[in-house]
């Protein structure tokens, strides 16, 4: 499905939105079946999925742990309205001052969605401020995701109540995140479990957006429904609004006039 | 200023937004400085306003108090995406059976933006339940907004950290409304007051906006600070993300297995 | 000042506090199978469980449907800190002056506890400005309650991560409430759903608590961790703060000086 | 089980709260401007008024950046409820692996009121994820607070909709913090800014509450109103709720029975 751009984007988006898929790009080496679901990797198959939903209203380039600076040059901070963040079994291997520079972008309006087991990343860790720890089990079980805020335009052309994904990895609360900003999802888990799957957050003038769905041994990122819902994230997290005052700023001249006083 | 449609909304708004501007339009007709400031009525001043910001991308009409049903129809309610309110003397003369049809076209989707003194309107108080009532005076006193959530689509394209109303009528706290799902402008007053001027709402899949400015007897919705936020307003509360469920569903049958019980 | 230890509640309750246990009182009078679980009613069982927890701490009286003003006089709300409210079959009998009643205690600072089947009640849905309907299903079916926000005081003594309810009737989402303030459980149900079981409100000065369990057909309000939710919610919800100012109030004399403008 | 009324706090709080007052203490000893305002430290005088209104409600202790750890010794913070943060000039002073300590215990339940200039601390930075930074001016303003949110128990006892302080720094919007979860004071400079003056978070199992007055310059921490304010956000702040699950659980044992399926 191609949609046309004039139906898109909270932002000023006359040209593409310009996404950077990131991967660790790990388990699709060294894990057979893994490699047999995400042949040329996740960030491949999230990246050709994002192109084929949104067409020529989005760029999609993709960068990986082993580039030199994991591939998140300044240039491509720069350059990215959107970032997606896929992590799980190397997250301390990020250096700690591309996570700084992340970080910063995303204070001036970058958008970041992340992805699963993105949860634990420094990135995550350092924008929320808590654990981002959870409960969790592979058993090989059914998920459904119940939508909680049909408003909210991340759920945009889902059919129903709910969607299910039949075999899946469980996450359960207590997921040690703030309160989320917007609560847009919960999943249900055969083995007994509850979890908030769609949270949105904002970070100065950015906007995040945390997607529990997909582990490396599910097909999960070839799922429509989950395709549907990181499409709808990206398009959502787009920088819009006002200009992003993130400095202390001294301004001795004061905008009203200030009546002369007694010290005390 | 046209804005170009491919840069617009969250919904699927491949169509132009359907806009009904609705206004109480009494004080334009019986107070000559009102008539002197909107000659036409406020609703025709801000239909302009739209129109000329949106161009082809919306297609606005006006309702007023004395049609039939307020000029508020089911056809025209069914037709319609965004409702901006507007009123003032007259909101006990509003038809509480009015009132309730639009309050079902919230909970669907339709968007509404309730402008400056509609604060006290029936709509708007049925939809919040609490009693909506402020401070105020009227004191021709400097109004100055400041944005406190730069990264909101509302504030798209205002410049610098606030903006600027010479002379307005002041609102002040405390304002009597659940807390906002969203703050995105506090109002600073000369004479001593704050007030939280720009808020979000949801209820049921419906958008809510309330933004303060705007008094008949300044011009202020000739301002285009004030006409670009509630532009941006408009486009913020299309309609989208997914299906609403507003009523009660006996769902017979699960959706996974249920074992037996014994009996207590 | 010297506060004592025994202030230390959210409100200044050095008084004992009033509560006032609200239940339609039907199914107890004609359904055997209800009259064997509460034999004096919902409401008799919920006063004893609040008493036996509380002891000197709270004054508790209780009013039902068919009393006169459904028992709840000018006199008994003023002198009420925390209403607690069960209905189900005979909502719309609720006399609409009653609930204009309670609804305005409640701005004025009196918290509601709002329980289960409650959630279709005039008083809920008028506080809360939409349908407040959702899925349900009777199918004697395993409830789990997980704790989502671990600091709030309404948690306070339960122990693990979750509590179930071995048989309950279901209530899943989309459940049609504004996002609430706080949300502290959600229920996993065996037969596929999820509910947000335990949400906070305020209106005005008063705060609300939504609670899920208990339904007449199962002992559920006889559980030690529904009657300590509750019981800790009754706590919450108790009256503090300051000065509820909830009527439009004209202000003519300014805070601070105006500078004189001329009109443009 | 019978809970005497002295427990109705929000915490299990029979036993006195115990409080840490931690200031940077350089001002007070190298400025006699400041000397004259404090002259045994900010802390002291936070301190004094803490027990005076408090009393045997509470035992208070203080910690200073030059101690050994900055006096936050493990054993200090183990036994601390909740504490208090006030520094300005020399936030980067303060070890990473005491700020990593405070953050843990903050996460596992400690309260943290964040006074004036702890804004731009490394552990209130750390707990939100922005830069936290924010408009400033030094000119003698008057600053006038005003009451958001009357449900609050930190408003408890405030007299009328606002309080004043007649001079102060200011601090003005736009304030990076990510959205408080309760906004309950916002303050009107005479200037012409406002501010987000009393915010709550939470953070894992801890709340936070940040209060803007308070410049080491003017003897803010002697009005009786702030005082209140701050011994209100300590009592808000003492430790509630149910076990803090702060660490990923691999929770190999489904606790409901998951089906068999079949793979691809």
């Amino acid at each position: 499905m191609t949609i046309d751009p004039s139906a898109w984007t909270l932002g000023a988006a006359m040209n593409p939105i310009r996404v950077t898929i990131w991967n660790e790009f790990i388990h699709e080496k060294s894990k057979p079946e893994v490699q047999a679901i995400y042949p040329q990797g996740i960030h491949v198959a999230l990246s050709d999925a994002v192109e084929r939903h949104l067409g020529d209203a989005v760029e999609v380039c993709t960068a990986t742990l082993d580039e030199p600076q994991h591939g998140l040059t300044d240039e491509l901070l720069e350059g990215t309205d959107v970032l997606t963040w896929w992590g799980h079994v190397a997250h301390d291997r990020v250096e700690d001052d591309v996570v700084q520079r992340v970080q910063q972008r995303v204070l001036e309006g970058m958008g970041l969605i992340v992805l699963h087991s993105g949860h634990a990343s420094k990135i995550f860790r350092r924008l929320l401020g808590t654990s981002c720890m959870l409960r969790w089990r592979e058993a090989d079980e059914r998920e459904r995701l119940w939508i909680v805020d049909p408003s909210h335009p991340i759920t945009e052309g889902l059919q129903g109540d709910y969607f299910e994904l039949p075999r899946a990895e469980m996450y359960g609360e207590f997921f040690d995140i703030p309160a989320p900003d917007e609560l847009v999802l919960i999943s249900w888990f055969e083995g007994g479990e509850v979890f908030r799957s769609g949270c949105t957050f904002r970070r100065g003038k950015g906007k995040i957006f945390y997607f529990r769905p997909g582990h490396e041994a599910y097909p999960i990122y070839h799922d429509e429904n989950v395709q549907r819902v990181i499409v709808n994230g990206i398009r959502w997290a787009v920088p819009s609004g006002a200009e992003y005052f993130g400095t202390g700023r001294n301004i001795p001249q004061a905008l009203s006039p200030i009546g002369k006083k007694r010290r005390g």
